[in-house]
Formats: C-alpha cells, sequence, structure tokens
C-alpha cells in the first residue's frame, strides 16, 4: 500500500514565497490545467468518512483517484489509489453515476509543479491557483508504510523553513463548499 | 443508450445443435477462456434489484462492465455499460474494494464466439462451456432504443429456428450461487 504525505498552506505573498523559492534554485514548472470531478458515495458521506472519489482530467488524460481518510492531524497522509482510465472521463461518470454515487462539484486550477530536494529527498511541489479560492502550495512525498514518519518530518520541516505557516488540513473541496455554504 | 438484447438457452445435445449450425454454414471461432470477476454493491443487493457489476478478463485485456435490471421477461434486454480497464484487473478490483464493494465469486468459461445473418441482421453468437455449469448458447444483438424490438423479434425467431427450447434468464452468476446453495 502506498501512501501520500501531504501538507497545503494557503499563499498569502505570492511574491515574497516566490521569492524563497527561488533563493533555493526553484523554478515553477509549465502551467497544467486540472479539473477535478468530485462524487460522493451512494450510502456512506465522504465528507463524514473523510474519504474522497474524483475523476481527475487534464489535458486529454483522464485518472480515477480514491484517497482513504487521513491518517494524523497535520499532513494529510492517507491511502491512495490512481488508475488511468483508458476511456474518458464521461465514460467513467456514467458508470459512478449508475452505480449510485453522486456528482458534487467540479474544483478547476492551474497548477505548476516543481521540485525540492530537502533532508535529501526530493519534494514534490504543486503552485495552485484555484477557481474561486485562491493561490496555495502544496508538499508531497510518497511513502510506504515503513517510510510514513520520515516522510512527516522532511515535509514540516520545510515547510517551517519556506515559512508556508499553517497548515490546511481541508482538501479544496471542502473549502469550495465551506464558502458556498 | 446502447441496449443489449440477449437470449441464453442450456445446451442439452450439444451434438445435435452443433449440426443445426453448421447447416446454416456456421463454424465457431477460436476458444477465448474468460474469467468474470463479480462484485455486489455496498449498500444495495445487485441480486434483488437485477444489476451486475464484473470485471472480465481475457487473455491480457480486462474490461469493467455494469448491467441494468432486464427490462422484459423473455430476452435479457438491458443496459450496459462496458469500459476498458487500462490499469489492469487487480487495480480495479482494489478501487471497488476500497469503495465498499465486495467480491461475490468468479465465473469461469471457454467462450467460442459465431456470427449469423438472420432476417437481415447479423446476430452475435457465443458458445459457452462454463465451469460448474455445462455448455451454453447464447444470442445478441445491440440496439439503441428504437430498434429493441425489432432486435428481440429477431433473436427469438433465430431461436426458435435453431431448436433451442427455452431460454434461461438467470445468469451464469445466478445460476453457480444456486447450485452452491
Amino acid at each position: 500500500m502506498n501512501f501520500e504525505v501531504e501538507q497545503k498552506h494557503f499563499v498569502e505573498d505570492s511574491t515574497a514565497l516566490l521569492r524563497r523559492l527561488a533563493s533555493r534554485g526553484v523554478t515553477l514548472g509549465p502551467v497544467i490545467a486540472q479539473a477535478d470531478q468530485y462524487f460522493n458515495h451512494p450510502c456512506r458521506d465522504f465528507a463524514q468518512t473523510d474519504e474522497a472519489l474524483r475523476i481527475r482530467t487534464e489535458d486529454c488524460t483522464s485518472f480515477v483517484t480514491y484517497k482513504g481518510p487521513k491518517l494524523d492531524a497535520t499532513t494529510k497522509t492517507r491511502r491512495e489509489l490512481e488508475l488511468p482510465l483508458a476511456s474518458g472521463h464521461a465514460e467513467f461518470a456514467e458508470l459512478l453515476t449508475a452505480l449510485g454515487f453522486k456528482r458534487v462539484t467540479t474544483v478547476r486550477k492551474s497548477r505548476r509543479p516543481f521540485e525540492l530536494v530537502h533532508l535529501g529527498q526530493t519534494v514534490h511541489g504543486a503552485w495552485d491557483e484555484v477557481d474561486g479560492l485562491g493561490t496555495f502550495v502544496e508538499l508531497e512525498l510518497s511513502a510506504d508504510e515503513a517510510g510514513v514518519n520520515e516522510a512527516k518530518h522532511v515535509i514540516a520541516s520545510l515547510a517551517e523553513e519556506l515559512q508556508l505557516g499553517p497548515s490546511e488540513r481541508r482538501s479544496y473541496l471542502e473549502l469550495l463548499l465551506a464558502i458556498r455554504k
């Protein structure tokens, strides 16, 4: 089983953070337009169980992703399954709907990936401009079960060095739904 | 929406039926080994709702198939969604399990496809030797909503001509589960 150790931060001052990243030699990658279509379960409420099921479309490719409940308070460590879709997102959305899954909403963002070596590990970062929410930075490491604690330590240490402030545990989906309430 | 108009018959006398098919110029195609892994829904009983969700693996390729409730008494007309799996069957089975779907059983069979033109339509047939059940013949036509009645008529007429006897509405899965009870 693979775990995604992930921490996300709202960016109040883009200019200052871009400067700190640049001083560590980081350049942001090209913009990827992502549309994430979220679904709720036919008989359990993913908002309550802290799970997520989405179809992500970037350019011409689509993936289905399942995220299990978060396992601890600071980082967003959780079980994650991601499968490429050979069929396209519309067909898979039709299958989910036939099985009773309900469309919740679509989160759209421009993502610019970056990489950064910290404490000997290559951390994957994302500079996200999310429609309706603003700018966020995500830091992520993949780890197997034995490597989760070390990965959490690396991410937390990097966040502190970059002065990212408090982490945001809620997903973009949760933030968007909270605003709309 | 696409409908599968399908009729299935238990074959009591293989030799006689093969002779009747041969007299219509039918030759059976090469054997395809199919393993169909069936799942039940996390909160409705597909045995009650007359739906089915399966992962079919033949050789190195896998598909996921959803079948809606049968729409009439004789043929097995129903809504069908079929998607190729880019990821392989094990990964998709893991996703379904994470979402609360339960594995029911696996139906294994040797299928020899054939084709036969009847009343101007090309009917797709299958000569199925099903592990634990015996030999069956399936006749199938795909149709859109407007063509369903005509397709049913073609299938019924062909079944009569081939002296297939009464049709079996239960799926192989249902038949296997009935035997095990």
